[in-house]
């Protein structure tokens, strides 16, 4: 299963074979339960994490409890609460399991300590990192342009599998309206 | 002034003198004048932007006409559509002058070339993206946590110089709101 991050790691850039039980080294595998917590808000958050097999979600809870999901991650992705993975500080996100998840997990020392070993990893992080922001900075767009059932249809459109994949309530989280609008959403779409 | 490049640079990596030269032939300088635009919507897009001194925002232009601006970026930092950048492919957004500005515009070819002459460009961007995407993953989580009003509050305790340089209607239009909106908050602020 690990074997699935050196898969992601050559489609970037060249991986020695080697380099591949060195690189394993400094990731450790995490297996959770279905809703189980891999960061919570307050916790210092120390790895970043790869996803294997499964889902996991990024939320965090209002003032008034109410959570808000602000990003998924299925396999080949990378999620972490990257500000405080960089500063090493109390984090303002949970990431919890969506269904049953592996996960690898690599600590902020680790990471950078690898790159400085490897320097294909720089330009792995390098690339994924830009091609992250990248998206990021068109979903700050779409956050300001798009109404809320415009964004359904455009994540409907982009992630068909995703849509079918993520419970109808996490999935209105992350579009910032209530479950019963998104069932009337879909009711509309198909008639 | 390309020097400030070259102290940012060293800020992140180490720059040997000798190739502080090499490195400036990957960059050409660009002056704008208040108001001029790099990019416009349609045009692909090209090139990575440095700011030397002045002040670029980001923005687009919505179906009715209304523009949004999505991002500034002042002295040291780094702005592009990076989707456009990365596919070179036609971009949703204009960037464009706030006052006189001064850049460094390296192309897509040229950033990829320097990244693999000199491994610490590598890294360089690498941290460089890691910052960036680590700030847009912020501003989502206060796209969905905050009022209009909170943003207001939140933008002015971090960068209060930044809200005294920028014109009051594109601070409105970053905050999604009206410039009558924008100066009610103020007033309310100082009473």
């Amino acid at each position: 299963m690990p074997e699935r991050l050196i898969n992601h790691l050559t489609r970037f850039v060249n991986v020695p074979d080697e380099d591949r039980a060195t690189i394993l080294r400094y990731f450790r595998p995490v297996t959770l339960n279905k809703k189980e917590n891999l960061l919570e808000e307050g916790q210092v958050c120390q790895a970043n994490y790869f996803v294997l097999k499964g889902c996991l979600r990024m939320f965090f809870v209002n003032e008034k409890g109410v959570e808000h999901t602000t990003q998924f991650a299925i396999e080949n992705w990378w999620m972490t609460d990257n500000m405080a993975f960089q500063q090493q500080r109390p984090s303002d996100f949970y990431i919890q399991a969506v269904e049953k998840t592996e996960v690898l997990a690599i600590n902020f020392e680790s990471q950078e300590q690898l790159c400085a070993r490897l320097p294909q990893f720089e330009r792995y992080f390098r690339l994924v990192y830009q091609k992250a922001y990248a998206a990021a900075q068109l979903r700050i767009k779409y956050l300001y342009d798009f109404s809320r059932e415009e964004l359904y249809h455009h994540f409907n459109d982009r992630y068909p599998d995703f849509i079918q994949r993520v419970p109808q309530y996490l999935l209105a989280s992350f579009l910032g309206f209530t479950p019963e609008y998104l069932s009337e959403i879909r009711k509309k779409k198909r008639s």
